[in-house]
């Protein structure tokens, strides 16, 4: 049983519906996408994508993303009609309320068959990047049976004009990602007026250029759709369908304008589209042929399910194969061996390349890694373990030459956690989080397993000078919610670090590393990883505390500095290891207050912004940092200027003390 | 007197050594690039910049952009042998160290001939997009006499590989922006290695696309260099020049490889050079009639600028004109008519729509403001007093629609800020500034004059949910050096803010506006701009005093509502808007003790992350904020679900003060 063609308008016509009545009745939201692209979207569904809507979690689906997140009626209406168990129609009623999980934006934490969380800006085609490379890294793993799908785009001019866009095509392009196929929503609108407002691109010779195969097809002809659509298919490229639409095509005043974007079409407007749609059925309500038709879109992929469930029975990697969906670290996975190792021969290195030899026994325990850097792979120290480079030629590979494309990279990055069966990794320097912050943010909204190694953390990379010194980037990371930001003392921690980061399923991580050599700390084996405690006592007061001094990363050392010379002077002094106040900050109150005791004087020292340390020192604590911005010259000469010594703190701790 | 062509390759020599010599010395640095470029270099410096050493501020100067800022030895050789008073060749020697001018990536305000701070990669090519929107502009107000020059940029791959470069390229072709000519070093290599690693696009094909003019060169032919530059002033579109270069050239055995990119090329290879060179001249010695070609360069410029002089003395806008490059605001301008009238008759409005009511008093007021919108203009309010369109067909219009572009927005708005003579400001939501960081922060360390009017400032816009709602960004701005993060709770401190925004000459300003309306609490008249303080006692107590409350803008009216029930209950509370921290920062101790006194409990009230409030309200005072994602729904759902109402506050407060 297939859906007859002539069907389909009237199928799309149900989106329109659904999309106009929902933001009517939450007075708020973006029907001119949804109305504009839902022949398109109905040609996808009914044609093309592969979807089982009663197991959204099928691991061989094709993904969608609907890039262009504001049009959020358009899935959440797919949804409903095809039958998932989620959204429900009262869900749709209630558009964009806090009981719904319609959201303004498709949340991926919300309903399932939302793939990612779009709305800002580029990212969703950006993460269907990074979704696309995981499956074509998992069909080498895995092969053809259990691995083979697409990942399908419906994007905006919004998703085509950021900045991100030309990183995440040109990635995707570079690797001849040929099972991406992005869907763009031609509608020459955005929300100040007519796209010739502000671009005079040719977008389609762009994407060439880039790579990429590209066509054009009406869209609001089935046929021509369907054409471009299996145009795309066949071409070994990723590819771009200009797909020329009308934004809020049915609503007969407003079709067209920006007046369709971003507002309800108004009572009058609605009635009118109704008129010109044919559409007599009352709001929310869709008739049961129509729907009908809607629930045979799901049959192709409910059979292609059962065929691939039984190839998953009779696979001998059938185990493995589940894990790695699952998202579990393979049975006994640990870095105790490569810690006890450290503890018999200290290494005195930067934590970058204390990541390194982490990376080394990681990469090699856990075939889940995909690695990379944006083009700074010898100074993140992310390539190790032997594992070869993902390119168009080798996608068993594990380690991405990302380019010099932070942003793009964690974008990626989001999409192949997202995809599921990887865990990826990648490196810049920590100040340009700058650059990929939108996608941090993503990282953490969506509760993502990506592991940022973020190295160069401080002044402590010297020369390059203020452009490339962090200073209030630990701070604003820290504010993020749902961001672990860790910054290792030393080797030891470094791999307590990699060990959390890999452990947390549903958040993201920064390690904060140094460019410049550390001393070992943790010189004694510890049956436990004291790092997941998120800040410990490093080193206890030999006389009466007086004195307890926070550090994290390269300043831990220097606290222990500090704490030797505070001692002789008879102040007992505790040295606190915060390598991530997060998970400090969720340790119970009892442990807290004993790290913090209230009858010491709390000193925090970190070569960074003092900025939110008051949380733990209060106001009548000591703060040691930099609120300014650094300045080039060698590491050493930066800590004298800024005041990062022994000498220059020991004596502001004493004076507070005598004050 | 004219340079001989036949000289030129001596004359670039000496950038080589210069370049190889100082990273040798500073053991750190990138020679490749300089060695790379410095044929192309010598031929536009000798042959097509206008500049003129002595007088390197020279309004009619012709702007270059050393973008692939790593190459900082490249400005800094030029800068010496053409004559600038700085650097010294004793600067060159203590290249990268803290006594020198010469960081490690050039810096705008340690030396004059660099127009703006590089390293960032892809951020000076869209700073230089913004310098020659400020030229076309000024030329339109005051004419070729006055205003009639190029901005050339030299970039890397690193520049045309970011998101950035995409926005940036985008709005300068569709601008027509034809004075702008950029060098592009075509060495094939990145830090990894290959670009074709990384990377198979078409760049010269993608620039055609969007809008430029494309031509290309041997990097190591002066003929041809010549021709190409010809070529590309000709055209009337920006042009990108691909120069095919060796990275290194002169490095016998280094050159053409990533070796040369980041690393001194050590002893022996230094001495290699110097013999494949003949040159024979010693560590930082320039034979001195290589030097005296070299002074020669700035000849045109000398006597171009001997002309322009003569045309400014006979300028009746002469006045106007040095006012304006010099960054004054028009004698007597203030808002005291605006604020006055906003005394009189009070306004219940969103501080998005106070900000455009001030912009059209400030519009009328002040001819040196370029504002502007990434493709939010309704949203952010930013069009305001009847300031038309910048446009290829009008560049005398005083608003950019930017487009979909908040990072090429934001390095645009610094680089117009840099060229002088305009005030830039431009809106987007404040969640979005995440897109916009890398930029932000440069405006922050160049000490531009950016004014950044980010609407939608919290939970209170809504519907849209998580993806836009703000929760860390600002404290993540506030944890930035030098920059003002304002956030006013009503029309009055609006118009005080914009006020003081435009006052600031060495800082930019994000101004933090609502989407929804809020009550203007400020009724009475006042001499002084209140805000001017940073925080101040809105409301103060009317019984004994025991809490403080600290509230920015729409939290302020909640602060109030909780104020008046807590006076109600005999708890005297004072209200402090505290509508920008840093500025409170800077009053004296007494202000501050005032306003956060010793015996009081210290709230603070803010829709955000309570990250950061601490250092105002120590341990134990009390923090109500939002420390998780936002949600989609109703503003007032919102405020009720995150429990920002005075019913769910009042309460903690009156148990913090019973604790």
């Amino acid at each position: 049983m297939t859906i007859e063609p002539a069907r389909l308008p009237l199928m799309a016509n149900a989106i329109r519906a659904l999309s106009m009545d929902a933001v009517e009745a939450a007075n708020s939201g973006h029907p001119g996408m949804p109305m504009g692209m839902a022949d398109v979207a109905t040609a996808l569904f009914t044609g093309h994508l592969k979807f089982d809507p009663s197991a959204p979690h099928w691991a061989d689906r094709d993904r969608f993303v609907l890039s262009a997140g504001h049009g959020s009626m358009l899935i959440y209406s797919l949804l409903y009609l095809t039958g998932y168990a989620a959204p429900t129609i009262d869900d749709i009623r209630n558009f964009r309320q806090l009981s719904s999980p319609c959201a303004g934006h498709p949340e991926n934490f919300l309903l399932d068959g939302v793939e990612c969380t779009t709305g800002p800006l580029g990212q969703g085609l950006a993460m269907a990047v990074g979704m696309a490379m995981a499956e074509r890294h998992l069909n080498a793993e895995f092969g053809d049976d259990l691995v083979d799908h697409r990942t399908w785009v419906i994007a905006g001019d919004g998703c085509l004009m950021e900045g991100i866009n030309h990183e995440a095509i040109g990635l995707a392009g570079h690797l001849g990602l040929g099972r991406l196929n992005v869907l763009w929503d031609d509608n020459r609108i955005t929300i100040d007026g007519a796209t010739d407002l502000s671009t005079s691109e040719d977008i389609k010779a762009r994407y060439v250029a880039t790579g990429w195969h590209v066509t054009e097809c009406d869209g609001h002809d089935f046929a021509d759709i369907e054409r471009a659509l299996q145009e795309a298919k066949a071409d070994p490229r990723p590819s771009l369908v200009a797909c020329r639409t009308l934004i809020g095509k049915g609503a007969p005043n407003k079709q067209g304008t920006s007046a369709t974007h971003g507002s309800p079409l108004g009572a009058s407007e609605v009635a009118a589209a109704r008129e010109t749609l044919g559409w007599a059925a009352a709001p929310f309500e869709i008739p049961s042929d129509i729907l009908a038709d809607w629930h045979m879109a799901g049959e192709p992929g409910r059979r292609a399910h059962g065929t691939w469930a039984g190839h998953l029975e009779g696979s001998p990697r059938k185990a493995e194969f589940e894990r790695r969906m699952a998202g579990d670290l393979p049975e006994g996975f640990s870095l105790n061996a490569h810690i006890a190792g450290l503890i018999e021969a200290p290494q005195k290195i930067a934590t970058r390349k204390a990541s390194e030899i982490a990376l080394a026994a990681i990469n090699k325990a856990l075939p889940d890694t995909i690695g990379g850097s944006a083009d700074l792979t010898g100074s993140n120290n992310t390539l190790a373990g032997g594992i070869g480079t993902f390119s168009k030629d080798d996608y068993a590979g594990r380690y991405v030459y990302y380019g010099i494309r932070e942003f793009g990279m964690a974008a990626a990055m989001n999409g192949m956690a997202l995809h599921g069966g990887v865990i990826p990794y990648g490196g810049t320097f920590l100040v340009f989080t700058d650059y990929a912050r939108g996608a941090i943010r993503l990282s953490a909204l969506q509760h993502c397993r990506v592991v940022y190694v973020m190295t160069h953390d401080s002044i402590g990379l010297g020369e390059d000078g203020p452009t490339h010194q962090p200073i209030e980037h630990l701070a604003s990371l820290r504010a993020m919610p749902n961001l672990l930001v860790m910054r290792p003392c030393d080797a030891v921690e470094t791999a307590e670090c990699w060990e959390i980061a890999l452990t947390q399923k549903d958040r993201p991580t920064v390690l904060a590393l140094t460019r410049q050599n550390l001393p070992q700390l943790r010189l004694e084996a510890s049956a436990e990883n004291l790092s997941a405690k998120g800040a410990y006592r490093i080193k206890a007061a030999e006389g009466p505390r007086k004195a307890v001094i926070l550090a994290t990363g390269s300043e831990v050392s220097l606290a222990a500095e500090c704490a030797t010379q505070l001692e002789a002077a008879g102040i007992g002094t505790d040295v606190v290891s915060m390598v991530c106040s997060e998970l400090f900050d969720e340790q119970d109150a009892a442990y807290r207050a004993d790290i913090l005791p209230a009858d010491a004087l709390i000193v925090s020292i970190e070569a960074a912004s003092t900025f939110g340390w008051q949380r733990y020192t209060g106001c009548d604590g000591l703060n040691i940092g930099i609120d300014s911005f650094g300045a080039s010259a060698p590491a050493s000469d930066l800590f004298a200027h800024f005041g990062l010594t022994a000498e220059a703190i020991v004596p502001q701790i004493q004076n507070k003390l005598n004050a």
